[in-house]
């Protein structure tokens, strides 16, 4: 039976988070004469999490979202010149080139055509397609799902449309919350590789007690170990 | 063979075009004080199609889209409650009921279980799930397609992942740009259902002299007539 592997994108197969922070820490600066950082940020993630419901996810509801907390923060005071200067941060960040987690490249390449592969990633349909895209991955891996919200049932119907077992699937991610727990609770094997920022929304502990299929790693380059510690890799065809 | 049978979405099963419609009425009203309509329509249509490669098609696009114009046509005059208000408006949008289109809902019963039934829609992908779902038409459809552009190469993806051959498929849709011309150029047969308003980046001319496969209806309701015609309905399943 053909072993499938499926990766996260943002901050697990490129930067995505980091960008989000230093537009954040731009947001700060603005708004310092009204608001301390501390409360900027509790106010925006407030902002950002009362949006979800009507947003989703992605870097355009972010834009909406800072400037809904500017215009709240500052009493109406904030001037149309800095609003469109948060627009302006947020084309920057659409506009913002794919970069690789170190690493990445090597061990897709390593997989490729030893496992299926997928791209299972949460967001904006558009965005995330043109990250896929220009990551220059696209053409190693099998299929690229874009979904709305990364839950058990989401992952249920990929497996279903891919005629996948969980005892054959394995996902890669860096958020507990969307790439991890569901797929444990499918009873499919994840391995969770932390990013050096996590949003406050899927920041979610670690599984006490090791559960069964649940993997850690610190980098991308120890997966191959795995992946041979678990007879996954099969060797590449001649 | 089995024929497959899809739907577009907005304009097509339920009203769309109206929403921003309405919305574009009370930007103009507001934003009377600094420019006249018409170059408020023509401003607003070419930020709109500016950011479309940033920001793919959809609500929160748009509403970004608008609050730019707004700054720019008032010279950076407009303040930041008209500009709270401008994305309330787009809330509203985002959270409006999903309001089908006099007559879709018996076709889709009339067509569900003698064909294979789709719906193809492009946009974004949180907001049209949430419209699928809420149009409490989604159990009667076999797939549900949301893409970020209708392009020849996007149906021929749709038809080899279902396995349909062109000969086999039928696109119903009221955008001449998204719904028909690339269909047709697969071999495959479209009906073009005008609705009452259509965006300008979708404002295409209808092909001259009729190509084979083309079909242009008043009315959803004049569906079920053609699909006999063409030979494509199958009797019900006792």
């Amino acid at each position: 039976m053909i072993k499938t592997l499926a990766f996260d994108g943002d901050d697990t197969l490129w930067h995505h988070e980091s960008l989000y922070a230093d537009t954040q820490a731009k947001l700060r600066a603005m708004l310092a004469p009204h608001i301390d950082a501390a409360t900027l940020d509790e106010t925006l993630y407030t902002q950002e999490r009362d949006n979800l419901a009507l947003f989703g996810y992605g870097i355009k509801g972010f834009m909406l979202s800072m400037v809904e907390t500017a215009i709240s923060v500052s009493g109406g005071r904030v001037t149309a010149d800095e609003i469109h200067t948060i627009i302006g941060w947020g084309k920057d960040m659409l506009a913002h080139p794919v970069v690789l987690i170190d690493g990445v490249e090597r061990i897709v390449r390593h997989c490729h055509g030893r496992v299926r592969l997928l791209v299972i990633t949460k967001g904006d349909l558009f965005d995330q397609e043109g990250k896929v895209a220009r990551s220059g991955l696209a053409d190693l891996f099998d299929a690229v799902e874009i979904v709305s919200e990364k839950d058990e049932r989401t992952y249920a119907r990929i497996l279903d449309g891919h005629g996948v077992a969980p005892a054959d699937f394995l996902m890669v991610g860096n958020s507990m919350r969307s790439d991890i727990l569901p797929v444990l609770a499918l009873g499919a094997q994840a391995v969770h590789i932390p990013y050096r920022v996590t949003w406050a929304h899927e920041h979610v502990a670690a599984p006490a007690d090791a559960p069964v299929g649940f993997h850690t790693l610190d980098s991308v380059d120890d997966l191959p170990g795995l992946l041979d510690q678990l007879g996954w890799l099969e060797p590449l065809a001649a």
